[in-house]
């Protein structure tokens, strides 16, 4: 089944989770320029993480195209984008999985508004997706609607579903549009499923996904919703995200969602009505696992990895020392209020900008 | 050059990081029981950590053999040793590192001190190791320095260099021999390396490697000093270490430690003396790369993953924000107090035992 | 000079602070029932705190008559509020200060919306303030407007100025009047001064006085502005403000802010045009002498209390120790994180409604 | 009763609280001199002080002469002194207390230690104690045992019961000298009651009592044992106490123990042996009232100002709101984490020294 005849059908879908972060951590990765060549330069890596993100429940496998346009990759990009494709779809193979070719804003449109000269470039990544038949296509990371707009009149070209996300909090893109009119203005462009990725951790993200869900109502307009939040806690964001906080990106550790708190985002989301959820930067293949495992009940079956977790802490009901056999339960675990071990840091910053 | 030349001769040597909670987050270990049996099952992705660890410029890489004795795995042991010196041999051979074949604490110990039953357990173990040519042998993760001793006296007998690690704290063994007492005792029982691993942060393991190099020194004994420390802050820990903390093993994201706190680490490490630097659980491949780079001055290169990192953030130095181009700098990452964005959570908690 | 003639040449007043939690603290005031009874039963501790808040710099000694209604104190009521009004008097005597009757909403609002009964109430000690001949009056800690406004019009009937300060917050009263409505209510009823006290801390209470600015503003109304907020931090207060807070009114302790707090709030609603400005509960005599010395300058004049006061720390200066020398700053003192000494506790709760 | 027929037979001696930072932030003493000229400036306030201790429940109120030598306060230090016994007597003789003339170490010994020049300014303080017939005599505040030695021995002199109590933490004396060795010394020069007082919080001071009193068990010396600690909480102080932190003296406020912190307090001191119970710098009355209410079983009565206060929350079980009501129980006060509010600001400090 196609994204769309899961999600008419009321499916929940799973997505995936951070490439960027998780492949610098890794080694692969180059933070500051954040592009994708280890595609090619390293594609076992890049393969082991689809196959991680597939094994922890994820349904799209997105390729890992981000950023992967001429201007940023210069001769690379074309080759970058083919082979990204080819390892989604090797992986996806393995399982049931769909694959999605994403694109994103381009560096352009804050210097020049130049409709033709964006559409073109997104065009050419484009041509490579539909050369692979990849399965739908997503347009993520748009702080600007109106760059999301035309994205989305390329993507349609096409024929194929087209999701679309932007990565902006409650208080809209950075030209005030508010989440609402980004959502009217998305779905009336022709977006299927329309939402939020990266920028903002779960409980904002959902925030700006409940403002979405009622501009789209109030306008009387149908899409299906998405969300793929950080995987880090912002509660101290301004209107630029997680970028403008002192710790992006080298010192955000502390901000590391638990998996139980990405169960309550999964479970959260799933009760606002939006049905695609996933993950952005700082989503690790336990975070998507976490969102399969509370979604378990609505999809009716676990993920592969979930053979190496046990629900709620239940693994640990064999441990020698009583006082930690004692926390494999769900009550103990959706209480704890975790420490930080950092009793010399704040709890919150204030963002530079 | 084997272990004991390169340290003879003063060289830095870099271990490698976390397994187990690595892969457990990647979906291949289950927490509680906490054994190898990926290597196995999922070889190509502990391959792939071992090869993170091996670019990130770890210098030995450990087989994955962690608990792997028949009294933990029953009739697989043998196969998971076999596979693991296979594994960690044949990334191995892509760089210059060793391996070394690693035993751990049993969990007889506590119940039965039959020093001839626990003898042969080890032994078991090391006949693998033997048959596939390790390059040296580490014993650690023993919080009883009586069967830490049992350990080392078994190793000897191969004939390979012997490392041993204890996974104490400044208060020393689970029997109150202080740290300075249990060095003095595997000096003397014929380990050639000494030191700490796992169940406490980078600064308490400090506190403990000083103690023990003291206990030596006071001795009139040599060894090679060795930590491996885990990749939380956990400032708050009793006598048993994170095992004990309410967040353990599932609530610990708050406590990881950025790239920044373990060069700070790796040059207090090396300035007490300590040359064989690396990590426990929560150690990620970024973790291993961060004492390499610190330590690149006085081991004169960097290590394969650097060219995916900047030094100090310098990555940063092309950001359109000026704000975020204000973070390539030393200065910055080094004085940087990260928030936890829990401002609903405490800073340390009290152990449960 | 009168209070309107003070306010309308542009003079800075400084308002009194705590008398329910300073008193409580000091003994002389039951927590819960928060009744002023010591004005009979201990007077002497009463005219030490009006004498402190005078010293401190204070322009206004409020009558210690909160609560002091016949349905909160039997027959007790008549008593109190007379001898509140001649111990205020006592001590402005001994300065430049004026003397305002205070009055509070009632507690039969909630019950009974009794527009006859209330105003009753308030005339009745309406009527020993005219007989005492207070200069002005203070209709304070309202939570609905409707009975704010009765106030306002008994207040009315006397001639002398009336000020009037609900205890809401930016979300408005408790029937969802926003603060710029309620400001407009009570200018259309006749309030010569208007603003907010208590519930809510310095930061939060100057969000609510700009709303009621640009409402005034709005509504083309002239009114002068008055806040005498909390002497606590509560940035996580919802609308009904701190008694929601797990730490009413007895764990309050952490949140105390310090003088440096105070002149900042000082400074920041000078800035925003409020001219009458003071504190509430948790306002101990050295905030408000911290209020009187950030608006030195343009009084023209230090409080008395200053003689023991170096402003910014320069008291220090002489200290033996260096690096407690090196505090005699405003620099270091307007830059301080203070930390808390409670690593076991949180940096926010949840209200409890 | 004498003090030390009361200590002799069992009881529970309540002490006084905090003078220069009570009256520090009344406005009537200047932080950084730090002196008591208040007694003659201000008597009132020194007077409604010392009445708030008592009605506390404090058995002894201590002469306001802290630091009252002729070294610090030139030609006006007899008055200060005569005018202090006079206002504790007056006040004193109000209840059952005890007078205490209290004198602590002189600036003059870090520079010279010339025993015979420190004895006499003792001396003086002490013939105008001795003239004024106070009830007994303690000497305070000492972070040298040699010092608070020879002041022992002066003391001594008069024949009246002699306590002293020194400003040390677990780390002993500014000299290296043990909390056991000082209290040993203390003991041997013939104090009556030995303690600490000041410079840590309420957890460490009982601490440093505990060493004491293990090192008179050890010495085969009897004493009776006495704490009067702050009302701050400083875990993070180093061998200086709480002048070393960054807060000192004027951004405290975070640290300020709630009422149940010190019941706490005075149920550990009374459990480990201790029977004379107050309170230093930031000990406020009602934490003088805490004191007296938990260890009210031990004494058989509440103090006069309990009168104003429910134990344990119990004044608001008449409370409107349910949630408020719900807080009326000593379980909720027990446990209450109490939050900052300040989530820009870290759980602990480094001390500056």
């Amino acid at each position: 089944m196609g994204i769309l005849e899961r999600l008419d059908s009321g499916e929940v879908v799973v997505g995936d989770g951070s490439f960027l972060f998780t492949l610098e951590k890794r080694g692969f990765v180059k933070a500051g320029l954040w592009t994708p060549e280890a595609v090619v330069e390293h594609p076992s890596a890049v393969r082991q993480l689809h196959t991680e993100f597939l094994r922890a429940g994820a349904d799209v496998l997105q390729t890992f195209t981000f950023s992967a346009t001429e201007d940023n990759m210069e001769s690379k990009w074309e080759a970058v984008n083919a082979a990204a494709c080819d390892l989604a779809q090797e992986v996806a193979g393995g399982g049931d999985a769909l694959v999605a070719g994403g694109i994103c804003q381009t560096s352009l449109y804050k210097y020049h508004k130049d409709e033709t000269r964006i559409k073109n470039i997104f065009r050419l990544q484009l041509e490579v997706f539909a050369r692979k038949h990849v399965d739908f296509l997503i347009a993520e990371y748009f702080e600007h609607v109106e760059e999301a707009v035309w994205a989305v009149e390329v993507l349609r070209e096409v024929g194929a579903p087209v999701a679309v996300t932007m990565c902006i909090g409650p208080k809209g893109d950075m030209h005030d549009v508010t989440p609402g009119e980004c959502a009217v203005k998305l779905a009336r462009a022709g977006a299927d499923i329309i939402g939020v990725n990266c920028r903002f951790g779960p409980q904002t993200s959902l925030q700006t996904m409940k403002l979405m869900k009622e501009g789209l109502r109030d306008a009387g307009l149908q899409a299906h919703l998405m969300v793929q939040c950080l995987g880090f806690h912002t509660p101290d964001c301004g209107k630029g995200g997680f970028v403008d906080l002192p710790e992006y990106p080298f010192g955000l550790e502390p901000r590391v969602a638990t998996r139980w708190d990405i169960q309550k985002y999964a479970r959260e989301a799933y009760n606002l009505g939006v049905r695609y959820i996933g993950g952005c930067c700082g989503f690790e293949p336990y975070h998507i696992r976490a969102i399969a495992e509370e979604l378990a009940p609505e999809r009716g079956f676990l993920p592969p990895a979930s053979e190496k977790h046990g629900g709620w802490g239940s693994g640990l009901d064999m441990h020698t020392k009583p006082w930690i056999r004692a926390r494999a339960r769900r009550e103990y675990w959706e209480n704890l209020l975790p420490a930080s071990g950092r009793p010399f840091c704040p709890s919150l910053s204030k963002p530079d900008a």
